[in-house]
């Protein structure tokens, strides 16, 4: 079975839609850690024009952003993705090299995926004694500051590859999705410019209340050259998207996610009460793929659905039954198939740790039957 | 002299920030025609979360979308230049061509940009019996509705592109930036969809009061597809724009456009009378870049700087004397160049005839002197 991520993330859609037709809106419990938001009052709607918009938040998201982030400029893009595009597309030239040190595999696939578009090579190193550094051909080194599923990087590692890179003149740029608030707020690291970093990039709905979007920062000579890029390839945040993320970034506030790493033990010891073996995340806990596997595989289960379906499916069953949003069902293509459970999301005050223990070990028990019935094609799309 | 794209944006911005921040908000006056908007309810604005957002606007714009633009599938995307980009990178492999016809030149920068990101031949006709569709290399044909200036395409020759490609099976996609409102409403013409096109993109702020966003439409196959790639960049429209679409689909009302169209002789006829000489434009009038320096020239003026310096500066005084917004001092790098009044600005009710002949007279007057003393660097920048 193939897996049709188009069509995948439309019935996802689809049954989040169904549930707010009847009236079900507050009853969805978004604990992804990415939930967003969108706070304009209605003032600044009246400024959200073509050429109005720009001229007023452009400039106050400078003031937000350096706070949250460092750098002597900020660009605000259309999602971090869409930063890591322009970041490419605009220093790395084929047949040069792109250095990717990250805490644990997988990259971020908009990476790679961008070095083949360019013609670069990529090479991925998750062990800082390894990475070399070629000044003849690496043009730009990328440093993943938290994985998608919350792995942080060592901070003596993210300062000495940095150290590496300026030997040799080579600009650095931070991939810090969810890692400059998570790195931050629990592990107290400075942000990536202030460690030399000379680049990175924040998705503003990742552990904080803004639109999905991204928030670059760095030296200004070459935030200037990428903006240029962004601008070329339509990659810009548009004014009402900046306008939200001013707002957010003026909002936010680290204790949430501080709270949470700190209750998180109790849901793990919960879970571990219903025999399940969860890994734990900063601020909640996750089942990998793999992990989804071996819970089915304890209960003298056989399927041959790969690890991306049994994910896949076990988020759309939580997503239906129990109002629960996490990641395999509604993610981008290629986003990751691990069911974690943010419990810093704002959402995660709608429920008891009860009702998300009952709920996940239950959909466990309807994947079970998912697989007995191999009946997997009608709950994915 | 060369041109810094971002700098002078940014100071026009700037200027445009100082006005607002002195209360003169009102006395703006955007004469682009792609002046946008952003209305979006409270109510609305409630559902404006990552994975929310998207379930309930994605299903809103199928339907206002369809009605607009026809085809089986709509896709929003962050500008018209997101879904340009996105549909060669879909559909345009290496070493194969891409065929545009566009009424007159230039093509819009993105086009031959991307071409060029893909290594694709990339050709331009602008006479239809040229036209040669290679049947083994061309894997794109692209159709401009309607240039940046205005130009309108002649509808038998749009027609006729279309059976060519049809013939060999090539894919026909339509840049119908303001053309899917401008053709259709004065010229009566069909979608690009209804005329055979297998898509079609158009800008949600030309001539209409949406935000800037690029709306696509078209075969559902093909629109999955480029969807896939989208995401994958980071190109689509966000929640926020999406909700902000919908709303300005739903309120569009070509009848402005209709009233300007009879409105321009007027207009047209005070210039004259002032001894300028613009090009009548459908809604309104231009002045070409090389009409710019014409016009300075008629006035026994010498000077060595660039038509395109002559243009943004004009836009630069135009802004920031007479408060009237046009394209050469705020558009992205490689707008164009044109001085275009577009009197179907919704802003063309906040003033009168002779205070925009004035302005433009008065601004001549000024370019005049800045000639005189080859003080541009202090306009522009």
């Amino acid at each position: 079975m193939q897996i049709d991520e188009i069509r995948k993330r439309e019935k996802a859609l689809k049954i989040i839609n169904q549930k707010i037709k009847n009236d079900q809106k507050n009853n969805l419990i978004d604990l992804t850690g990415l939930t967003g938001g969108f706070e304009v009052n209605s003032d600044e709607m009246k400024l959200l024009e073509t050429y109005v918009g720009p001229a007023v938040f452009d400039e106050k998201i400078q003031e937000v952003g350096k706070k949250h982030l460092s750098g002597e400029k900020i660009l605000p893009v259309n999602r971090t993705t869409a930063g890591i595009v322009a970041t490419i597309l605009t220093l790395v030239a084929p047949k040069t090299e792109i250095i990717h040190f990250l805490p644990k595999k997988p990259a971020h696939p908009s990476i790679p995926r961008t070095a083949k578009l360019v013609k670069a090579d990529y090479v991925e190193y998750t062990d800082i004694n390894e990475i070399k550094i070629n000044p003849k051909k690496t043009s730009l080194v990328i440093i993943t500051g938290t994985t998608m599923d919350y792995e942080v990087i060592d901070v003596t590692d993210f300062k000495q590859i940095i150290k590496k890179a300026k030997e040799f003149n080579v600009p650095v740029f931070v991939d810090d999705a969810s890692g400059a608030r998570l790195r931050r707020s629990i592990y107290d690291q400075p942000t990536a410019i202030d460690m030399g970093a000379n680049l990175a990039v924040t998705s503003t709905d990742k552990l904080m209340d803004g639109p999905r979007g991204g928030l670059m920062a760095g030296d200004k000579k070459l935030i200037d050259q990428i903006k240029l890029t962004v601008n070329q390839y339509g990659l810009e945040a548009q004014a009402p998207l900046v306008a939200g993320m001013v707002n957010a970034l003026k909002a936010y506030n680290p204790e949430r996610i501080r709270t949470a790493f700190k209750q998180k033990d109790e849901l793990y010891i919960k879970l571990n009460e219903a025999n399940l073996n969860p890994e734990k995340t900063p601020t909640g806990f996750m089942f990998k793929k793999e992990d989804i596997k071996k819970e089915i595989l304890k209960r003298d289960i056989q399927t041959s659905m790969s690890d991306d379906i049994l994910a896949i499916t076990y988020s759309m069953l939580l997503l239906k039954n129990f109002n629960i949003i996490t990641i395999p069902a509604l993610g981008m293509p290629e986003a990751s198939r691990t069911i974690r459970i943010d419990w810093s999301s704002k959402d995660s005050n709608k429920i008891s740790m009860d009702y998300l223990i009952n709920s996940i070990v239950e959909t466990f028990n309807m994947l079970e039957t998912i697989c007995k019935n191999n009946s997997f094609e009608k709950i994915v799309y």
